[in-house]
């Protein structure tokens, strides 16, 4: 829907930030009408909030598809028997599991899906011709966190895009890995976060000498990383242990800073496709192991951080990509019949344009409080219509980051979206 | 992606369908690499699958939209205390219940969303004004099922569509519940399975006298209606038990079949706001229960029926509406270096006319076993471009129900789609 009249809106502001909710995501999204708590770490996305996830969603599912992603979607009901493979049955605190009352199986519901995608892929049996191989998901995830304190940035249930992808060799693996980092880059960009993220080297496990994650400079982070100076990537704080130096030149200029991991990226080398027996035949007719790379983004933990480090006294303000509708068109009360009839020949006309636009044509509410729920909700770009600007012939255009208003002529609003 | 060449395609038809599923839906869908089972009753949506997942959603949502539907998207995981309000934490057997590991708090796994929508929609204190109130959202369910034995017909894990409407009064609410039977019918009517599928009475529970379902016959259905030879709608077992006449025109003309609930819309009454004490402030300033109503469609099983429905002895026959892609253009092995470069070309044309395309572009493969798998896809059309055709000096074209295939000029193909 491009236009929306704010009567109909489900979504609507709270007076009050919850009480219960101590980070700044949360209290901003749950009091602009984004998103409801249902109970610690578990969140509804409302209509509005709805839509900012959709347009985060695609941003990333156009990059994966660049990527030559295929997209599939795998179950969150996961049977024990693949979680003992791996070994991880037991080890994983965070694995909810339980018992089907019918059949009697035990059953996790998957946090990440290695212990499904490595024996799926086994069973198409692939030869050198279908490698390299690129699969991904927009999937619900689910992990029993000790602590949810930090609203959507870390949630029990949370959709995450998950890319898996498959090689013939190391070097086929190391290429689309780095590949994976301009994509990432990408996706931060479009998303407005760019500037506070960093490309963080974390530790590659037992298998390789160094991972990456993705971290985003807000004091709401539970992570620590260490900027380096002199060629502004990042460390995480397990490779500072190791050594405190920066891993990419050497420097020592670090600069500590909280930090939110937004995306990561891994080599998981033979770490599934081992315990699942996930070989392929080469040219000479040869099984070899498959390697592997993972490459995730949380979608909420996206979400969240881009409202951190996007947001004002007042409210939220959403980079424009992201935004749940570009204008708010705001109608004030009048005795001027005039205002009423303007405001909605300027609403048809923005949808007319494909832009996208909601209309607060409430009646009920004062000025003040439009004014104040438009800034709590935080669109690019807030219109007014009232009996003031038609005296002037215009209406009064603001972008949420503006102080100052300025008063455009009625025929050329439109122009400027 | 319109285009997709089959070399690089993750989704492969196998050339038995799996000795443990009985179900033609499964068996079909497996065999032409659509879904993968991961255990009864919980599946994988492979590439192939995904894409008509995907369309089957979108003919959905396009509806819903146009019901002035709002999308939301709540969690799966539930707080046992909703569940307990309505009484159902322990009368339902197919809910899974468990415990968190952290918090001890026992949950389960959203089967439906009453239990969830009521409360949230409570919270925002509606007036008069704000209703009536439609919100609707795909979201995974999980139930724990005795049997799972049909198929992506009934799964332990499966996305649905529900939407719950909220409403001042009965009659407002009797009006959206007609308004929304249209609705359904286009929906089933853009999914190729209107001809077969019968609006039927059923139970309307101790609050209405009838709800409906919509059934479509198919002898993989695990139900029984009687459809009416008079007026054309069916009504359930439970409804024929009580009386057996159609409910609508009284007549006993009646004929058994086996069928499939694709859908079901439901009067919920104050059934849920009663216990969640959802009351909205009528223009008196009178607190007054909010009435609710139900709309259902789970996308697995209109997917599955869509295959039950829709088959021959070599495989699926996909509508076009919802088909992976819309054609199939297969190359043939040839010594004659046109063959592929024409086969190339259109590809290229077909996919800039944003016509979806799979191009079977492999080598490796028969001719005999290329058109095997074509017809187990069941795409709509078949190009076929061979040494043969090109002497012809044009492709090979074939609807999928059609016996045979004509020769279309190089130069006019294209127009045909």
């Amino acid at each position: 829907m491009l236009g929306m009249k704010q009567s109909k809106l489900f979504s609507r502001t709270l007076k009050e930030a919850p009480k219960d909710e101590i980070s700044a995501n949360a209290r901003l999204l749950i009091r602009g009408g984004f998103i409801d708590k249902l109970m610690a770490g578990v969140y509804t996305y409302l209509p509005l909030g709805f839509r900012v996830f959709k347009k985060i969603e695609n941003i990333i599912r156009e990059e994966m598809i660049e990527a030559d992603g295929q997209e599939l979607l795998m179950p969150s009901l996961h049977p024990k028997e693949n979680w003992e493979k791996t070994g991880r049955w037991n080890t994983l605190d965070s694995l909810f599991r339980f018992v089907s009352h019918y059949t009697k199986m035990e059953l996790a519901l998957g946090p990440t899906h290695e212990e499904i995608i490595s024996p799926l892929v086994k069973k198409f049996n692939l030869s050198h011709r279908d490698l390299p191989l690129y699969l991904f998901q927009f999937q619900n995830k689910f992990r029993d966190e000790k602590r949810a304190k930090s609203g959507i940035l870390r949630a029990r249930e949370f959709a995450m895009k998950d890319l898996y992808s498959f090689h013939r060799n190391e070097k086929e693996m190391e290429e689309y890995y780095e590949s994976m980092k301009p994509r990432y880059k990408n996706i931060f960009n479009k998303c407005g976060i760019a500037d506070k993220t960093y490309l963080t080297f974390a530790s590659g496990g037992s298998f390789a000498k160094y991972s990456h994650e993705y971290q985003t400079v807000t004091s709401a982070g539970e992570d620590i990383i260490y900027i380096c100076a002199k060629c502004d990537v990042a460390a995480n704080k397990e490779i500072m242990e190791e050594k405190p130096v920066c891993p990419q030149c050497g420097s020592n200029d670090l600069r500590e800073e909280k930090a939110v991991e937004v995306g990561n990226i891994f080599k998981l080398k033979d770490r599934f496709s081992q315990p699942f027996d996930l070989n392929y035949m080469d040219e000479k007719g040869e099984n070899k192991p498959v390697l592997m790379g993972c490459y995730g983004i949380g979608l909420g933990r996206l979400m969240g951080t881009i409202v951190e480090i996007n947001n004002d006294e007042k409210g939220i303000i959403w980079p424009e990509s992201v935004a749940p509708f570009k204008v708010h068109l705001i109608e004030l009360k009048s005795d001027n019949t005039e205002v009423k009839k303007e405001a909605e020949l300027l609403f048809n006309s923005l949808a007319r344009k494909n832009v996208e636009v909601l209309y607060d044509d409430r009646e009920s509410v004062t000025t003040g409080q439009k004014f104040a729920e438009a800034d709590l909700m935080g669109l690019p770009y807030r219109i007014v219509v009232s009996g003031k600007t038609l005296a002037a012939n215009g209406a009064e255009v603001k972008g949420r980051r503006e102080k100052e208003a300025r008063i455009i002529s009625l025929g050329d609003v439109i122009n400027n979206f």
